[in-house]
């Protein structure tokens, strides 16, 4: 067995801190949870990666451990085939339902697709600090020297359900005056050139307002708003003509490939999902319907990193805008995003994050975002190494906060009669 | 700068006997021309490639040798920027104009492509040797332990048009006993199991009896014709519905997206191509008009072997089959084409390959053909070693060999007033 051979698989799911975002489904329970693997080689050498929380994955993770010891990192294929999990880049996956509307962060891409994803991530962190150079390198070589990020702006509470919770930094968001503050908030702190508001949340012309004084305070910023799919074709269609000249594109507006088609046949404005499209399954509809101009993607879910960059070379063949969505995530995601958008061919659209909400971490220093960019490292690997302690905090939370996401349930803490109804307007 | 840092690239363009192989355009010359690339590392380490012998090409590669020098060969998009080429995964290529017929061996994929594609593999190959470890596991690991290849007919002259010209041991193939023949010897020598005709050389009836002829001799293999868009519209289905039993497809019938799409709609035979589409800006116009079910990739003119593997996600998104093209080629392209069809996902046609044609190699040890497969080799990189002095001397040919590819001109050594007609029937 060589110095490079696989020691050890780690997988630690943590549970971190998290606003009361809302969205169309409900909104943000205190803690998120991710999975943090480690892929330890014999000589100590440790790929990092990260991925959502879902207790499938984590299953399936655990139980790949003890198939990958003694594998070569080298060989993605073969590490998915000792895994018994599907090849990383996979057309395989069963579209998504078009009818079906999941809540956000929840995605038609199974577990094992993403429990894939994230040993080839680990594997291909692990390869390139072996060979001593960053994983855009890798990756192929980056094209762009930094990444630029969307501020990621949502509505909110002001504290969480609990008697005891206490009322965090931001405030409640729940009108244009404490939405612009937050926007300045995000801007001063991160200089973000770019603004995404997660919509759907008050009546559309209540959303409208907050958009247009987002425009007269940050006349220069590029401004867009994803409702998750909260409209109707006809409120999609209204809301887009008067947001005409103040958004670069609308995010899912409504449901399925037919509504979404339709509504961008009777707008100019560019429509963009993570929920029509979220595997390459859906693609050919998607091309056969024109229903959206800019795919979200996300390495979590499309099955990695080659498959993020086999998406964005199927996009640019198709004329489709590229982007990338985010789940709340840590700094090992960030710098997975940071690396392999570097490598993606040129129009990609600033990506979604969601480090301005993140008080909490698992790596030592996080990449930084600055004029609203992240500058690609050139650091072996990631260039961003395990807070262990931190690690060790957010995991023993984890204990007492295990589960799946449930924005609606949780809502209901707030709203008692709370229903997932969308399209809702 | 480091151990693995480029020392020098190394361009040898060659010259290489051929047989007088007949197609819908003229005849194959008596010497085909390569161009073979080391990346020298500077502790010596060699990465091969080898491209087509285009003069544009060897032009560019050797623009680009001194920008080389120093350079990281693991960074590959640095490689291309250095070396004023555009990336290598691109789909900005000109579509092929579907009115317009390439001559076989002639494609819409510009030098500038191929030059950076050649780069590319060069540097795929002296990443892995570095590392250790076969270029497809580099690659993301092998799905398959061997590829299979298919036997390639040729209708022949006797004889090369000089005077002083020699018969070759294949003799003149030109009906349908001497076709078998040809498909006997191939077949005994390399256990091919499946078999091509390069068709469009004579009138389509001759041409199915020939392939009558072969379902007969060989009652177990897969067959297929090319005929180079030789056929009309009329003349594809007419064609197509004799050999419904006989054929697993038939490729590139007849010219241009259109007129594909119509023999498809009244064929239930599938049609492949490397004619329509060659390159990823060709593949919309495929995917709406329903031109093309299987497509042959190439790595020399999609880009590389990265784009290949684009390529490949691409077809499985979109249900096409795919296969890989193949010109006169030596045996550094056939270990290349064997890494990279191991990677690729699974549903891959028996790819093409000129081997059984070939007297003469820049090569020590070709990879094998046995059954009429090669095995993916596990020795680091590509597997193969350049037999320098059999360079020398096809390096030598070239220098009094030089030029561009005509099988149009040849052709009037034979038939003087020979025109390049497609459809010609």
């Amino acid at each position: 067995m060589s110095a490079s051979s696989i020691a050890e698989l780690r997988v630690t799911p943590v549970a971190v801190g998290d606003p009361p975002l809302r969205n169309s489904a409900g909104v943000h329970e205190p803690y998120f949870r991710r999975l943090v693997l480690e892929l330890v080689a014999e000589d100590g050498t440790t790929g990092l990666a990260e991925t959502l929380g879902e207790p499938e994955v984590l299953r399936l993770l655990d139980g790949a451990r003890e198939a990958l010891r003694h594998a070569n990192p080298f060989d993605l294929e073969d590490l998915l085939r000792r895994a018994r999990l599907p090849a990383a880049v996979s057309t395989r996956a069963t579209p998504s339902d078009g009818a079906g509307v999941p809540a956000p962060g929840t995605f038609a891409g199974s577990a094992a697709a993403k429990a894939a994803a994230a040993i080839e991530a680990a594997a291909l962190d692990l390869q390139s600090r072996l060979l001593g150079i960053p994983l855009a390198t890798l990756l192929g070589g980056s094209r762009r020297s930094e990444v630029e990020f969307a501020g990621y702006l949502f509505y909110k509470f002001e504290r969480h359900a609990d008697a005891e919770a206490s009322a965090d930094e931001w405030g409640a968001i729940d009108d244009p005056s404490s939405l612009v503050r937050s926007a300045r908030r995000m801007v001063d702190r991160f200089g973000f050139r770019s603004l995404k508001l997660k919509g759907g949340v008050f009546a559309p012309e209540a959303e409208i307002e907050g958009l247009r004084a987002l425009r007269a305070a940050f006349p220069g910023h590029a401004l867009r708003i994803d409702p998750n799919a909260a409209w109707t074709v006809e409120t999609s269609v209204r809301v887009g003509a008067q947001l005409a000249d103040v958004v670069e594109y609308l995010e899912d507006p409504t449901p399925g490939h037919a509504g979404m088609a339709e509504v961008g046949r009777r707008l100019a404005t560019p429509l963009a999902t993570n929920m029509v499209v979220t595997s390459f399954a859906d693609l050919p509809e998607a091309v056969r319907t024109g229903s959206v101009d800019i795919v979200l993607a996300d390495h979590h879910y499309w099955g990695g990193l080659r498959a993020t960059q086999h998406l964005a070379t199927l996009c640019a063949t198709f004329g489709l805008g590229l982007s990338m969505h985010s789940n709340s995530h840590l700094g090992i995601s960030l710098a997975t995003m940071v690396h392999v958008a570097s490598t993606l061919p040129e129009g990609l659209y600033a990506c979604d994050t969601h480090v301005p909400w993140l008080g909490e971490d698992v790596v030592t220093r996080p990449l930084e975002l600055v004029d609203g960019a992240v500058r690609v490292p050139d650091a072996p690997g990631l260039g961003v190494e395990l807070d262990r302690e931190a690690l060790g905090v957010l995991h023993e939370r984890y204990l007492s906060n295990a589960g799946r996401r449930d924005d609606v349930g949780y809502m209901r803490r707030f709203v008692p009669d709370w229903e997932d109804r969308r399209p809702r307007w």
